[in-house]
């Protein structure tokens, strides 16, 4: 513990002062004005985000439920799994994925897996997203937002575990979440 | 692939304008009216980002090499793959590759093997992220920027994927090039 205390002393950056560069619908860019392990002073340029949540719902025959859905900064169709914001800050992480799997896919769950914390922008943005595995399924009614427009459907993980081998499946979320619960269930399965 | 054509032009957001909100040092923020799928107006806010490297450096004894940087916008230290920046978007992806391994680690590989794309924030930056795996290591000097600030160490590519299941892994590329090499290593045995 003591190393890791010198280590983060040793590299941390302190700040100085903090501005509001942008405050959009979406975004939130802040430039903080910050010092450096040498004393030296510098800008860091970043997103405060309050945090998502997502999850891989596997059935009973180990199939996956996935989206289908357009990212504008892309321009692709991605296949991705049900993600979404927490409501606030605030918001309990657990709940906020039961309810972004009930929106996307009309899907409940009986069992909820923790798979750990992502991040997936560190350098220029706060947000992070809480990774579950979710088995036990219900099927109900999917509910998206009147303007969310994605396509669901079912895929065996074991064809999507080959598709992001193969480079098929770029988010990065997805791609990450999708392998730790493979490999989640093997060591489950070795442990049995 | 007329089924993928057609589900593009039924999710696809058309852009009617485009404006640049904030211009920084390192984030360039923009704002699009858009058209959605229904024919309504909405706007995306977005990073346009020219996209980064990031290297699995394997070494013989199945070590990798491994940063610890601390990252601001978490207020932590984080263990992180070698990565970085292009310096310019036509910059060659395997070149950048080998120049961020060098200036973080000094070292050069023999072997570089392609793990695919991997975008860390598809709702919100353009940010492409291009994955390797490095081996048949040679361990040169390291010579990071003046103001950046860094150790690196290796570690058991086995303590890395435990370390990553318990959680102890946070940053996004890192996890998913991790898991991707080890997968790959894995399979690769299999059919040998």
């Amino acid at each position: 513990m003591s190393d890791n205390r010198n280590e983060f002393e040793q590299l941390r950056e302190v700040q100085v002062s903090s501005e509001k560069v942008f405050g959009g619908h979406l975004l939130h860019v802040y430039k903080d004005a910050i010092t450096l392990p040498n004393g030296k002073e510098a800008s860091r340029e970043y997103i405060r985000h309050q945090g998502a949540v997502a999850v891989v719902p596997l059935t009973e025959n180990n199939e996956v439920y996935i989206v289908r859905q357009f990212r504008y900064p892309m321009n692709e169709v991605l296949t991705e799994i049900p993600a979404g914001k927490l409501d606030g800050p605030d918001e309990d992480h657990l709940e906020a994925a039961k309810r972004e799997l009930s929106e996307e896919t009309g899907v409940t769950a009986d069992t909820w897996i923790d798979l750990g914390e992502y991040y997936p922008t560190p350098a220029y943005s706060s947000e992070v997203i809480y990774l579950y595995l979710a088995k036990g399924l219900h099927q109900g009614k999917q509910h998206t937002d009147e303007d969310e427009f994605l396509t669901a459907k079912t895929v065996p993980l074991k064809e999507l575990i080959a598709d992001v081998m193969k480079g098929l499946i770029p988010d990065g979320k997805t791609q990450t979440a999708l392998i730790k619960a493979d490999l989640y269930l093997r060591q489950a399965e070795e442990q049995a």
